[in-house]
C-alpha cells in the first residue's frame, strides 16, 4: 500500500480507514473470539494470571517523523509493550491500539504503521484484537498488551535481595547511540556499525524467551531497560528496598559506540549507563545460578548475559577499575525533565 | 489536592508524579495481584472470556480544557470504556491509563483527573491497575479496560436478524445538547434543565446493569451509542448484514432539548439522531421479549427502554408520523470529517 498515498486519499472517513486497516491485520489469532470491529474484543481467558501493560508513543516526544519509518514505528510500538510483558516473565497474547492521527498522517502512512505492528505481532506471537482511531494535533500511538503467566509466577521488581547478582542481557547504549547518529545526519548511517546502531534504536528486540529462561533460573526480580540502566536499576532497588554496587568496568557497552564516538561527540559508557530504550532485561539472581542462566541464554538465543554487580543492603554506588567506590546518580530518561 | 497547584510544583519528576498518583488510587482491588509500579500489572484471570477495549480522549478533539473539569474528564475517560465493555454484556474488571501531559497540566490538575478516574472505577467496580505517563504537546488520555463475560455469552454487533425490534435505553441527544450549551456561554447552565444537559455531556453513565438485563432477555445484538444513533445503527446493520426501519416519532429525544432550543438554536430530533456521546445502549431483540426487558430495566434501574423500530432485510429508512418512508443518512460524529 506504499503506493496509496495520493493527497485525495486523505479524506477517508473513519469507517473507511478502519476497513483499510482491518485488511492489513491478521485474521483470527489463537484465542481470539471477537477481534476488531465490535465495541470490545473478546478473547479466551487463560488458566494462569493475566498481565497487562500500556505504553504511549507521542510525536516530538518519543519519535521524530522525519527520522522514523512508519513501519519501524509500528513495530516498535508493539515491541516496547511486549518487552514489559516479557519483563514479568509472561507471554504476550493480545494487543489493542489507540491511534491519534494528525493531519500529516496520510492513509499510506497509517497502513505502513499497521504493517509494522502486524510484523511485530507475528514475531512475538500475539494478536491485535482491537483499537480506537481519533484525530489528534500530533500523532499519538497508545498500545496495550495483555499476556499470561502461570499463576503466581510473574517476576516483579520488588524481589531483589542483598547478595543477589545483578545481570543484564545484550549490550547497552546502542539505542541512544542510534538516535544520536540519526539526528547527526552523518553519512556513517550507511556503515555496518551505523546500521546496527540505527536498528538498536528503531527496531528494539523484546527479550521474551530470555526472560522466561531467567525466570526458570530463579530470577528474584526483573524489569526491562527503557529509561537507562542507572535510573531503572535505582527504581528496581527502590521497589525492593535494597541498594546496589555496580562494577562499571563490567557494563556491556555496545561495541559500536566506540565507532560512533569517532563521528559524533559521545561517551560510550555514559550512553550505556543513562541512554534509554535498549529494552534489554535487568534482573537479579542468586550468585550460584548466574552461570547456568548465562549459558542457557547464549545457547538458546545467542544473547550475552553479563554480571554487572551485586545487590547490597543499601547505597547506590559504582566501583571503578581500581575498586574505588563512587556514588551513582539515578540518571536517565525522565519524560518530565526539562 | 486542589490546593497543590503552585507553579513551582510543575517540575515534578516522573517518579514523583507517579508517587503522587499512586496515593490517589485505590489499593489492591479484587483479583489484583500486582497493581501500578511494575513493568505490567498482574491480575487473576477469570473463568469466562476476557473482553478488552481502548478509547483515547484528545484535547481539542474530544474535550476543551476551558470547559471541562479535570475530575469530570477523568470520570468520563473511564466511563466511556466501561460503556464499551457493558455493550458486550460483560462486567468491567481492570483499567489501564496512558496519559500524555502537556505543559499546562499542573500536578493539581493531574491529581483531580485521577480522582475522577478513581470515582468512576469505584462506581463501576473496576480496579485501575497500571499506566504510563508521558509528555505530549496536547493532553491525551488513553484508557484500556478489561472485563469478563461467561464463555461465549458476549453480545456482538453482528447478531441482529430481520424482524428483531430495535431498542435504546434512556434518552438521546442530551450529551450533544450539553456540549452546545457549554460552548454557548449561556446563563442557562445554572437552570435545572441546563445542569441535566451538562451532566449528560460531562458525566455520561455506562449502562452496565441494563446491558446485562438486555442480554438475559435475549438481545441478539448490542452496542453503545458513542457517535450518534444513525451512524451507530448503520454500523450495527452493516455488521449484521441487515437493514433497519426507524420510527422517527418514537425516538426518545431528551426532553431538556426543547428548553435548550429556546436558548441556543438547535433541532432536538437532529441532536437525538446524530449527536454523539450519549453512551446509551442500542440493542436488537425479539419482539416478544421487549415488554419483559422494558419492565425489568425500569424496575431495576429506573431507566426507560424504547422500541424505535425494526430490523429489515435491507434498506435504511425512517418512518415519519404519517408512516411515510424517508431514506436515512448514517450521519453522526466522524473523527475524520472536516
Amino acid at each position: 500500500m506504499a503506493n496509496g498515498g495520493a493527497r485525495g486519499d486523505r479524506r477517508l472517513t473513519e469507517d473507511e480507514l478502519v476497513s483499510v486497516i482491518r485488511k492489513v491485520l491478521s485474521g483470527e489469532g489463537p484465542g481470539v473470539l471477537v477481534g476488531p470491529g465490535d465495541d470490545a474484543a473478546v478473547v479466551e481467558s487463560g488458566r494462569g494470571d493475566s498481565v497487562l501493560t500500556t505504553d504511549m508513543l507521542v510525536e516530538e516526544v518519543h519519535f521524530d517523523r522525519t527520522l522514523t519509518w512508519a513501519r519501524d514505528l509500528g513495530y516498535k510500538a508493539i515491541a516496547v509493550n511486549v518487552s514489559d510483558i516479557a519483563a514479568m516473565a509472561a507471554a504476550p497474547r493480545y494487543a489493542l491500539v489507540a491511534l491519534g492521527l494528525s493531519e500529516r498522517d496520510d492513509p499510506a502512512w497509517v497502513v505502513e504503521l499497521y504493517g509494522g505492528m502486524r510484523a511485530a505481532c507475528d514475531e512475538y506471537a500475539l494478536s491485535l484484537v482491537g483499537g480506537d482511531l481519533d484525530r489528534a494535533p500530533r500523532t499519538v500511538i497508545s498500545v496495550t498488551v495483555a499476556g499470561e503467566v502461570a499463576r503466581g509466577r510473574a517476576v516483579l521488581r520488588s524481589g531483589a535481595r542483598p547478595g543477589d547478582r545483578i545481570v543484564v542481557t545484550g549490550s547497552l547504549g546502542g539505542a541512544a547511540g542510534g538516535l544520536l547518529l540519526a539526528r547527526s545526519g552523518s553519512a556513517a548511517t550507511a556503515t555496518d556499525w551505523g546500521r546496527a546502531l540505527l536498528e538498536a534504536h528503531f527496531r528494539p528486540v523484546a527479550r521474551v524467551g530470555e526472560a522466561e529462561t531467567l525466570a526458570q533460573a530463579g530470577a528474584t526480580s526483573m524489569m526491562d531497560l527503557s529509561d537507562g540502566l542507572l535510573l531503572d536499576l535505582w527504581r528496581l532497588c527502590a521497589e525492593s528496598a535494597v541498594g546496589a554496587r555496580v562494577a562499571l568496568s563490567a557494563i556491556p557497552v555496545a561495541p559500536t559506540l566506540r565507532d560512533l564516538a569517532q563521528v559524533v561527540p559521545s561517551d560510550p559508557l555514559e550512553l550505556a549507563l543513562s541512554g534509554g530504550e535498549d529494552y534489554e532485561l535487568l534482573a537479579t539472581i542468586e550468585a550460584g545460578a548466574v552461570g547456568v542462566a548465562t549459558s542457557k541464554i547464549d545457547d538458546r538465543f545467542g544473547v550475552m548475559l553479563t554480571d554487572i554487580g551485586e545487590i547490597a543492603d543499601q547505597g547506590f554506588v559504582g566501583l571503578d577499575g581500581d575498586g574505588v567506590e563512587h556514588p551513582l546518580e539515578p540518571r536517565g530518561w525522565d519524560h518530565f525533565a526539562e
